[in-house]
């Protein structure tokens, strides 16, 4: 059985619980109360020698762990509110080293008006960190997978290819203007290749790729199946305006759910696929 | 610097955040929205090798690692809506042990009313999972470890000096009855000469404990000092009733803030303090 077949196990063991709304394998859980807004949670493992290697500046780790689970709350619209760290660290890695990743996780924090509130340290053999973020959407109208429709126009925010050292923006103020506009929505963490497909699936829908905004020195090939990227891919009615800077890349169209063409030729899936977010569809309440 | 030093240390870098209501050290972050009850976080780790060994049954290792944060939630009087686990395993140990671990989850999720709202899977060297809960209790009412008063009873729930290899019962039903009436409460997760200490110092007073009610089989060193109790530690003012099936094991008394005796002798704080949870003071918005 796959990681996919197993977290379908999971779900189906689980049930239905009350009060937690969520497109499975959407960006967020969603967990709606009695009145006011959607609340948006995630959490991300952030995993020594998958996601980083110990030579990479603490600091770096620290802002990318933050970073990348506030790019989910941006895909679905959010506002991000507060964070709680779990940080597991070798006995001989020290102080400076968890001092750094702090550092760098809440300089991300503040710019993006996310408070610590919590969180736990302690010891393993693999540096080992999880990061939880809490947020909040408008009720009802969280930027969901499964809206693209045929015939929508797709964009993305910023250049595609990077690489993993550098610095995720993630893009809240994008996201947040999107809502009520786009029709679907969800970010670039693992390639577009495999991203696009995923919408796509989620949708219901096929998708024409024609091109991809590339940084300084990507290749083609990172930029349509790396998984660093942490931009909003999004679709939109053809003849409404897109956001500033974002560009245009390929249309929405009927076909087989999840098939996407690249320039007319069929666009393998070949995102990084081993790591994998679930969330347990359920029933609002 | 030790652990205690570095989180305080991370809490002067994080500064204050709004809506982010903590109290230091105490068993939840605290989430104030607009209206409506306060929210409660939690996350904590379970680590191969320090909360548990790979020959224990996965199940008993699923439900340990909700059941211990379930009981954090207890410990504020609250009531548990949903839970997101991060969970990463060594690729060679299988499938069994995910669906054996996730049985035992949810079968504590089940019987608590706790939603599964996602989570996610990944490999690593050792087995490593982050359980991350979300609560509520009403507006301004979470019990602390905070507001316990010389003259106050000192109380337990169940029997202390349990191993780790049990069945966790979160005392969610208990905590919810104390609302309103106990003074202070916690959870007792390190050992109760280490856990009342951090009460009378998040109180600012001392302890004379008494008696403690043993589990049949345990030492009187491991009932003072033993991590694996998950019961509540609670105080109310002496001449109200207590609930059923609690015990009376002390008083509180006007003292050197943190000062514990057992039986007239000045009690070592001996229990677990490797891993520690730590939460960001700061002003409710």
């Amino acid at each position: 059985m796959n990681e996919l077949g197993l977290i379908e196990k999971i779900k189906k063991l689980s049930g239905r619980g009350p009060q937690i709304h969520v497109g499975i394998g959407d960006d967020c859980a969603i967990h709606r109360l009695k009145s006011g807004p959607d609340q948006l949670f995630k959490i991300d493992p952030m995993i020594e020698g998958v996601h980083f290697l110990r030579s990479q500046p603490a600091a770096i780790v620290g802002q990318r762990a933050l970073a990348r689970n506030l790019s989910d709350i941006a895909a679905m619209g959010g506002t991000p509110d507060f964070c709680l760290v779990s940080l597991a660290i070798p006995a001989n890695l020290g102080e400076k080293w968890i001092t750094d990743f702090y550092r760098g996780l809440l300089s991300v924090a503040r710019v993006t008006g996310t408070a610590l509130a919590g969180g736990h340290l302690a010891q393993a053999g693999q540096i080992y960190c999880d990061v939880f973020v809490g947020g909040h959407v408008r009720r009802g109208k969280a930027l969901l997978r499964s809206g693209a429709k045929p015939g929508d126009a797709l964009y993305v925010s910023g250049k595609l290819g990077k690489s993993w050292t550098g610095r995720i923006r993630p893009r809240l103020a994008l996201g947040q203007s999107l809502l009520g506009r786009a029709t679907s929505c969800m970010d670039l963490s693992d390639g577009i290749s495999l991203d696009l497909h995923r919408l796509c699936l989620a949708s219901k829908v096929a998708a024409e790729l024609e091109r991809v905004p590339m940084v300084r020195g990507a290749t083609l090939e990172r930029a349509l199946h790396g998984g660093e990227d942490y931009e909003l891919l999004f679709t939109m009615p053809p003849r409404m305006t897109p956001p500033k800077d974002v560009t245009r890349v390929g249309s929405i169209v009927k076909g087989k759910p999840g098939a996407v063409c690249f320039r007319g030729e069929p666009l393998a899936a070949k995102g990084h696929d081993h790591f994998r977010a679930f969330h347990n569809a359920s029933a609002e309440s």
